[in-house]
């Protein structure tokens, strides 16, 4: 082949990205927590398709969705499109299979979805999400569950006492407009009230007066309630006294202070979980509790975890009535905060261990000993090629491995080797066979 | 609302599925076991979008990749591809980032991908991959390692001996045809060799002299090698013979000498890993060591892990050559035999252990007492409403809890409760706080 071929240009799509190892490897470390706490409270894991019919995913109609749907036509002229949110496929999902499977039905889905979005907001077109939710069942039971299962997420994560989940409770303040009789005004004031953080108080007055079309002394009162400050005892006592005679209020008050008050009694301090009426969440479909998961180190990130309660799941897909509960954990996000807070120890490689392959007539030998590491739990990379110690070294260096062990025809002759520490540039010898309960016994990995 | 609303029929596209918790269940636990087998050896995970430019995916060029393609023009008028496969993506990826990554690189990457395929001969239109490769070099020690690799993912996965790697050489067959004068008829006689399994020696031998233009004689030849049988010692002697004179095919033998003799020296038997000259593999780009891998007790089910060398991973993308070797785990179709061999025992749960909620006012007890064993390692799930016990033992034998920790009032006053193994129908009183070692303990869980 003389004839000079063009190359191609090797490049991604704009908003889409690769996953190096150095973000990868910390990236499947989140989605393994989540699965692990989500399992250990019965969550189940589902799958659906990346491809829906268009029909399905603009089922909602709302134009925002409409206008980021990546959407073709496919090999047999079907309107097809890639799913935005997990959302929408789980309540196909549901309304499909919810008669063979039963309820309460708790299940979580981790998996990619695409948006269309302008990048230039720095948004990405391709992202993970990570979403749990149980749904069949009405009881504040679940409300209280998902409370925990966020607050086990964020701790087995690592960040400790270093978030707080706010809770509110739509109930509370469409309690406290229906007593100013302003219940049908609900929504644009809920939207204008959302953006309290963002835009400020007087902006947001500004809004529901113009907006909503409330007088300012209306405005003022929705804000007193949402700036509610202090400990949760105080604030459901405001509360209280705010909706006081108001079924919904009242109802939505009591269903915060149950969540709290059990919520607490597992031992999770107001020091991560509080009550902040401010919270409203713009989307229409929440009815109750509403979460929001700000980290104390970065909360200009937003939140890394919100949810809520819903009254009804599937209802464009079925007429069999699913309320439900559930989150979504911003693990893109979450790991996006966690490279700004220096919380990932950066690392090319998965195995703790290198053996460096420098005496070619015992590839047998290095083989068998590495076999014998890895049944006893420990991984182990062999470098391919036989090269000087040296070069081998900067490698097994510029991965990251802990430890390099150095063994050559003597050594393998006389059952010993050199442990090097890779951190410390410490070396020690050591017996071949003690090699495996040295380092897991030293805790060293 | 009076307006009746039409419901949108919930379904997925022709081709597509969605997995259900039973189903997906053993399938996360598949990529899990493929994750912590490839980490052992120092694999490292990456990901690529699943968008991809057209031109990118379009690459090669063949036909049959093309039709099957879905591709469509995305908001910035810029014609884009699902990726069909998690080949040409690393291809393009590594010609990105080669030169920071550094070589040899050990990458695995476990993603879905996109084909539209004609589903009348049973295919899905989208599955997983689950590929790892070894690239930047040509040592002979990555070959054993992917063999090493897949018979440790076979294992793993609960196949202990009832699986056989088959292996071959490329450049045995190719000595043998330039010994013969046929070195130019390579792909044609290859590809023929490929259907042995499916249409019989005959058919094979007259495909050769019809397509290939070579004599009966040579087809004869050519399927005399590739039907050898009997001991990798009593194989290798024979090929050596008729390959004997020719550098390539001789070379070949050697290669294949190597791997089986060190594969050997780690303790796997030729029960699990024998070479079979007939496995030829249709793809043109395989150079060197091939694979196969077939249960026994499921041989028509296929290959469940294929893989070889390469000489040159990125040669559309960039003028550094990339040497390479590696192998993909048909994880869909391993799942898809395991259900039919009755190795998945099904389940609708995560959790092993239930607690029905029949005591209204204990609730926070019921939160206290699962948040204490989950925190020693138990997954359990509470049921959310208060129901009649039957009702929720119902539910626990439809999910498949293996115990079920029955406690009402009186019991956590004198904390004791009922613990139902689900299996044996057995229950027995415990102290609570024995529970968590007694599950543990005893193995139950």
């Amino acid at each position: 082949m003389s004839e000079k071929k063009q190359l191609i240009i090797p490049r991604t799509l704009k908003g889409f990205r690769d996953y190096l190892p150095e973000t990868m490897i910390p990236r499947e470390r989140l989605m393994e927590i989540a699965q692990q706490v989500y399992r250990s409270y019965g969550f189940v894991p589902i799958d659906t398709p990346a491809l829906e019919y268009y029909e399905i995913l603009s089922g909602k109609g709302s134009d925002e969705t409409d206008k980021q749907l990546y959407k073709f036509e496919d090999h047999g002229g079907r309107m097809v499109g890639l799913r935005f949110d997990l959302t929408v496929p789980f309540a196909r999902f549901s309304a499909q299979y919810i008669g063979q499977i039963g309820t309460p039905f708790k299940r979580y889905h981790i998996g990619k979805v695409w948006r269309g979005e302008n990048t230039q907001a720095g948004r990405y077109r391709e992202f993970l999400q990570c979403d749990f939710d149980t749904i069949g069942t009405e009881s504040i039971v679940s409300d209280i569950e998902t409370t925990l299962v966020i607050h086990d997420l964020l701790n087995a994560i690592g960040f400790e006492s270093g978030y707080k989940i706010h809770i509110n409770n739509r109930m509370v303040l469409s309690g406290l407009l229906e007593k100013l009789g302003l219940l049908e005004k609900n929504a644009p004031i809920l939207r204008a009230l959302d953006k309290l953080k963002k835009i400020g108080r007087a902006n947001v007055a500004a809004e529901m007066v113009a907006v909503a079309d409330i007088t300012e002394q209306q405005a003022d009162f929705v804000l007193q309630l949402a700036e509610l400050k202090g400990t949760s005892d105080h604030i459901l006592t405001s509360l209280s006294a705010m909706v006081s005679g108001n079924a919904i209020g009242e109802e939505g008050v009591e269903k915060l202070q149950t969540v709290i008050k059990n919520v607490q009694a597992t031992g999770i301090s107001e020091n991560v979980v509080e009550i902040d009426v401010s919270i409203a969440r713009g989307l229409d479909y929440y009815t109750g509790t509403i979460y929001e998961t700000f980290l104390k180190e970065l909360p200009s990130i937003g939140s890394v975890c919100s949810g809520g309660r819903y009254d009804n799941l599937a209802g464009l897909y079925t007429k069999q009535k699913l309320p439900g509960i559930g989150a979504s954990l911003g693990l893109d996000r979450l790991l996006a905060a966690m490279e700004e807070l220096g919380k990932i120890e950066k690392t090319a490689t998965t195995a703790e261990v290198f053996i460096p392959y420098f005496e070619e007539k015992r590839l047998s030998d290095y083989l068998k000993l590495a076999t014998e590491l890895r049944k006893s739990g420990i991984r182990v990379e062999i470098y391919p090629e036989v090269k000087k110690l040296g070069q081998q070294l900067k490698y097994a260096d510029k991965r990251g491995f802990l430890y390099v062990i150095i063994i050559g025809s003597e050594e393998f002759d006389q059952e010993i080797c050199q442990l090097k520490n890779m951190k410390t540039g410490e070396t020690q010898n050591c017996r071949i066979y003690e090699i495996g309960n040295f380092l897991k016994g030293n805790a060293l990995l």
